[in-house]
């Protein structure tokens, strides 16, 4: 194994008495990440002021760190742009796939698609207005669902309850002898799981950073367009920095080259300075490395709360290969035991009705980590400790 | 006048040796934003990690700054939601706009709106597919062009190029008595001058935060429903964060309440956090003050410039009434002379072909300031300091 752990993990400040099992929803902090901003704020926005678009090369930046992850996902060079939410790039790329399947009529996703992603094709498709439809299957349908009638499949590639993961390369090869295209969010992928975007023969491809990628919060998200789809997308959202001459002030658009032309509007270079203080860290890594400890790590919490908690049950495909870098349980009081977690210090989260969530990072999670998590909740199990009326008050739930 | 200016100056960290005129482009930090952000990185999400959604506040800044912003421009409270670019603003208040205008077919613009606000309604009615036309008339042709086709009127108050101002109040009756409904966008309104957006009866508003209000590159945008439309609006760009319950992760789109609708992704907290830093000094200002300061400012600059400079053209209108907090001058060799001007200190930009812009900017811009730069732009001039290759040459322009 190349990549050393230990390494990176003291590249991240990690919180005294905290095993964090949460970095699916948002990394921890990189040790160079506040001192990476505030050189960003004080010395380019500070000193340079506006000169900094140029001199701080703050213009290149959503498609150099576009490359930096590009590697992490299996992405030709330059095909990956940095902007805007994962909800918009959702919205960008099913435009993109539509248009260039004038003659279907049908967006295939799944009910583990994560909501927000089945929001943005609903409100695109009332704007297209010209008669779309979003079926929706369960997961394991997908496969059969895949017709002649399909324009674009929609799919998460890795499930964010449950961790099951999508067969990537097989149902791309499905789509496109069924005449469609595919648009994967790698939001539990990226940084996760290994991904080869260019050896699957992807089209379009979205992803968010505040996750696996730790950006921060709020970073920013990023967009792939395969290079043979690239420059016969017509963007839905034309905003000027994908304008092929943004500072001409034409008032026609005209598309970028490539993937230009998926930028929108002026891109969030704090977020972005974020983001390069964790790209440091993964420029360091080997996606199969990751993977490689990812496994282990989760294998051995799967057995170790196995055998710790008869009454939990497992939520995750048994089988690795099958699932992405979290483990979740089902218990009907979900809610309250993962309260009695975060009390003791193991941060994971809770996704209604009744599914604990654990992530699983190799860059800062260790083995001892593990052991740890499992050993508190096997306690809180056994003891009950979870059934206290301070654990079972509903807060706003992020 | 209420507004202590002095104070508000201290409050910035301006360069030795620079008087800056940009501020209309990119406002400059205010001093205590380096520690906002810090202490945002590490002991919001350093210390709290994912718990500091609900404990440091975040899911609710993109509201509370709204409301502070909101104050700035005549809105009412729990009107203006922060989130993503001017851009994707823009895309959101037209297509809400026109939905609610089925009947008609024509969005009226002029050709001194921003390119991006002409572009990305470009891209919205070729997804919209429903045979929309974008209208697009000199500035002068607006009110003349008003008529009953007119689904939508959308226009940037103040020109970017010119300084030139719309009557905003006087269009809004304008459009209303013809059946149309009105998008403002405020990129170079708000803390420029004062707004009135309920007193002028507005249907939509968009601005940014990087220019007037000093949020650091890429701060994000604002948006304004008026309370009469909120909760009649369609969200287009449906995402989660605009969803009634995001947490309950339905499968369905159902829309927030009010403004909360026009939320769309993860907001971005770091640059929020910058944002707050330019807010807490923004919360001593009265508008009336900054305009009041504004005009004596550009006052002092037109004639001191005209009296130095005969062979510069002044683009503004003439009339302060007429414009916002900047004053352009046009020159065929605009370009070169910036560069001399940049050379020695004196920051503004050009704008393609022959635009000189200047932004004045009472917070931290003093009369001092004015009149030495606009000496130096007579040296410049008389001199013809500008007629070197070294000013000639274009680099990439922002």
């Amino acid at each position: 194994m190349g990549t050393d752990f230990t390494a990176t993990r003291a590249m991240f400040r990690m919180q005294e008495g905290v095993i964090y099992l949460d970095g699916n929803s948002l990394g921890p902090t990189p040790a160079a990440v506040a001192e990476k901003v505030r050189a960003c704020i004080t010395n380019e926005w500070g000193e340079m002021l506006i000169t900094a678009w140029n001199r701080a090369g703050w213009m290149d930046k959503p498609r150099a760190l576009g490359d930096r992850i590009g590697r992490l996902i299996g992405a030709e060079r330059g095909t990956v742009v940095l902007g805007d939410t994962l909800s918009i790039k959702v919205y960008q790329a099913l435009a993109a796939a539509l248009e260039l399947r004038p003659d279907r009529k049908v967006v295939l996703s799944d009910t583990g698609n994560f909501p927000t992603d089945l929001y943005m094709a609903e409100g695109l498709i009332r704007s297209l207005g010209g008669g779309h439809e979003l079926r929706t299957v369960a997961p394991e349908e997908v496969e059969a669902a895949i017709n002649q009638d399909i324009a674009v499949l929609m799919l998460t590639e890795v499930d964010y309850r449950t961790g099951r993961k999508h067969e990537m390369k097989h149902l791309i090869e499905m789509a496109h002898a069924a005449g469609a295209l595919v648009v994967w969010d790698l939001a539990h992928s990226a940084g996760a799981i290994e991904v080869d975007l260019s050896g699957a023969g992807a089209d379009f491809a979205v992803g968010c950073t505040y996750k696996y990628l730790n950006s921060g919060p709020g970073g920013p998200a990023f967009i792939y367009v395969a290079p043979r789809l690239a420059d016969r997308v017509n963007p839905a959202l034309s905003g000027w920095m994908g304008h092929e001459a943004p500072f001409a002030f034409d008032l026609g658009y005209r598309p970028g080259e490539g993937i230009e032309r998926m930028r929108v509007g002026t891109p969030p270079i704090l977020q972005m300075a974020a983001l390069e203080a964790s790209m440091d860290i993964w420029d360091r890594v080997d996606m199969a490395d990751i993977r490689a400890r990812s496994i282990e790590l989760t294998e051995a919490f799967v057995e170790a709360v196995e055998a710790a908690c008869p009454t939990l049950t497992l939520a995750s495909p048994r089988d690795p290969e099958a699932r992405g870098s979290q483990i979740s349980f089902r218990h009907p009081e979900g809610y309250a035991i993962m309260q009695a977690l975060i009390a003791r210090g193991v941060i994971g989260d809770f996704r209604a009705p009744d599914i604990l969530r654990f992530g699983f990072t190799p860059l800062y999670t260790t083995m001892e980590d593990v052991s740890h998590a499992a050993a508190i909740l096997g306690e809180i199990m056994r003891d009950n400790l979870w059934d206290r009326a301070e654990f079972k008050t509903r807060a706003k739930v992020t």
